[in-house]
């Protein structure tokens, strides 16, 4: 029933790290790995790719809009047509990498301020849908939104996402913000139980709101995400099929 | 024993444009389109494999330095590793769009200063040998440098180009320019043919030089490169094969 | 009455040129330079400046969102803070230039999308305000929207626009394409003097709105745009101060 | 005699955090700005400012090669007016924050490769040089390199540093690696009273070179830099003028 625990992994750029991803890479079973518009840069993902392969981990591109100052948190207004060419580019170079150590590609997901227009705009969502078709993967996503519907309509295999370490709002949209706050990892691992066990979270504004845990998702970017991931990893335990 | 003329293709980028690509491909055979590191754009690489497919024409990937604002005509101190990873991005990104069109990759060519510095540096043409391999496609050079040596050591197919605009220097290495100069298209055709018959061309110095013309190179930035790249496609035709 | 005639300059980047700058600084009065988040680079820029000088025109700067692919031309979600950051380096960018050639930043006046939002969008007009203010210059803009209001209430001398090359809706907004289209010389300048004299310009729907013509504005991007220039100095002339 | 204890600050970039500069700002009493080109975005070069005149610190401009990715630490081919003209456009950048805030540039202290590269070749210092002339600002350098000489030559205000976290060669010449190691900060502490008394330090290789010590330099991106800078200000205390 739950397919794994992603984390968006690969995202130091330079000599900037973020991120502890050897140590992520214990805890999780799929990474996310970014593809330079937003974060990373080529030797960053040629050693996230390694990394995953000794964790044996699967790897999925976290392509981006273009927007490495604003880590791709910022809105853009795109052509649908550039937008597939934009994310066409970041899936292929990542691709390379894969193929230099031999691993398949697992799926694309679209990272930060992407991953909500997508949600609500269906342009956009088909755009994403094109460059799922090119490299016949599946998209990870948030059940309930323009995500499921347009992907399952354009025959793309999709993933519902929950999120552990992001608030929920009463109309089970997702709050993305531009820096991740702290999350307690028992509270967290305890959550994303309920979510599994129940389909329940509840929001920022207090009501239950549904969601479909298809997949876990924790953000490396998060202030102690280690611990939040051994924590969850520990509680899903009984469900990673 | 000629295999083709190529032209550098795809150098665009968003609203500038750079060569008349579709006036061009009707006289060439083989695009090295740029990467987006020293020319192009996701969207301009997208229409210029498009625009190679319907031109029956092959698709090698011209990948670069990371030097946008210099075409990358500028060398740069790159460690090898960092440059393998470098080229392997671009050319993984080019892949991309050759996978939507259903094209295979034909294969690489190091663009500008690279392309000089691979002549000199062994540890940049073995970098960029790496990259070759991982591809499993033959790499486009100059004859009797160190592209021909590293990479016929590697066990890469290689290719040994003629440059029918940039002139030779006495010492048989090319002049490259940061912007191309006009060339006569009956005197670079008839230099064309000398080359292919007598494996010579007349240095900038005055003296011969000998070359082995495998494939032509044509430069799209070249003022008047389509009556150029016309007047030696009529004058080779009976060489290519 | 009319303060001048402005064009958007300095917009070649690296090899690639766009507009030609020497023949339309002959029919102009006032550049806006072009500072490097749109087009233009450092030696753009220090060419520009220069040129403008020779021509005695006066030069302000033309900051934009940060989009080089995109041409400014594609709407950001930026903070208000994090906008104003972003024009101050570029405004500050330019003034090097100016102190080079010992000549004042004569005016700002944003590009593109931002130009657009702006009208629009009271806090991205106020984060604009606060740059002028830093430079203690006027701003530049459409009269009767957001840029006059807020400008003027933040105490900042403002400049209302006429377009000599872009469609006016029947609201009187202005339609911002990626690429412009050519324009009739005469058809401009008739245009152009009817503003000035009337007050008026027949919107792309049929109507006439009501436009203020202080000073008058040129792209050096639309095809043509060096004959667009001569036609409207020429007929606009005696209204030149 | 010495005139102060400097170290580059601001080079945060979007996200990406780089050395703690408010933790460090108590201990200097000169921040050398990065300009956006190795390190550093328009918001974080605003906080910078800010910080450093909240602490009562004189700003200078740490210009760089254009390399965000490589942090301006590979060399790079660059012509020399290009490179004046891409340091004028950084320099600029950072004045339009001193204007904000009602502060005069310091200095100049080019950064990285480029520092490196001016001490060996002529035209490069020549170049840095043409930009502290603009701006009427002494720059910051090796004693004894060409920075000594062609600085002065060009009638430029000198100020030679010493490097309390960089190894000397036995030629005298600074050890400049990508990433910087730890030091004991009461070694380094020894080290500058050294160099201070004695005007000599130990080389790499164990000879002792001679070195001018008018400012002394950390860098915030050497791993316990907070704690270096604190050894080295209470140990230099005396001679601070």
């Amino acid at each position: 029933m739950l397919i794994g625990i992603n984390c968006d992994m690969g995202e130091s750029f330079g000599l900037y790290k973020m991120g502890d991803d050897a140590a992520i890479m214990s805890h999780i079973t799929i990474a996310n790995v970014a593809c330079g518009f937003h974060a990373s840069d080529p030797s960053v993902m040629a050693r996230t790719v390694r990394l995953a392969k000794q964790y044996g981990i699967k790897v999925g591109a976290h392509p981006s809009l273009p927007d490495l100052q604003g880590f791709g948190r910022r809105e853009m207004k795109m052509d649908p047509g550039e937008l597939a060419d934009c994310l066409t580019y970041q899936v292929g170079a990542l691709t390379g990498f894969l193929v230099r150590e031999g691993m398949p590609l697992n799926h694309i997901k679209p990272h930060g301020a992407l991953y909500g227009m997508a949600a609500r705009d269906e342009k956009i969502a088909r755009a994403i849908a094109a460059v799922a078709k090119i490299f016949k993967v599946p998209l990870y996503g948030m059940g309930g939104t323009l995500h499921e519907k347009v992907y399952t309509d354009e025959g793309i295999g999709f993933v519902s996402e929950f999120y552990v370490d992001l608030d929920y709002s009463h109309d089970g949209s997702l709050i993305i913000t531009r820096e991740h706050t702290a999350v307690d990892p028992e509270a967290a691992a305890a959550r994303t139980l309920r979510a599994l066990k129940e389909g329940k979270v509840r929001s920022l504004q207090g009501p239950d709101v549904t969601v479909r845990a298809e997949c876990i998702c924790v953000h490396s970017d998060t202030p102690g995400a280690v611990d939040v991931a051994r924590a969850v990893r520990a509680a899903v335990g009984d469900y990673l099929h």
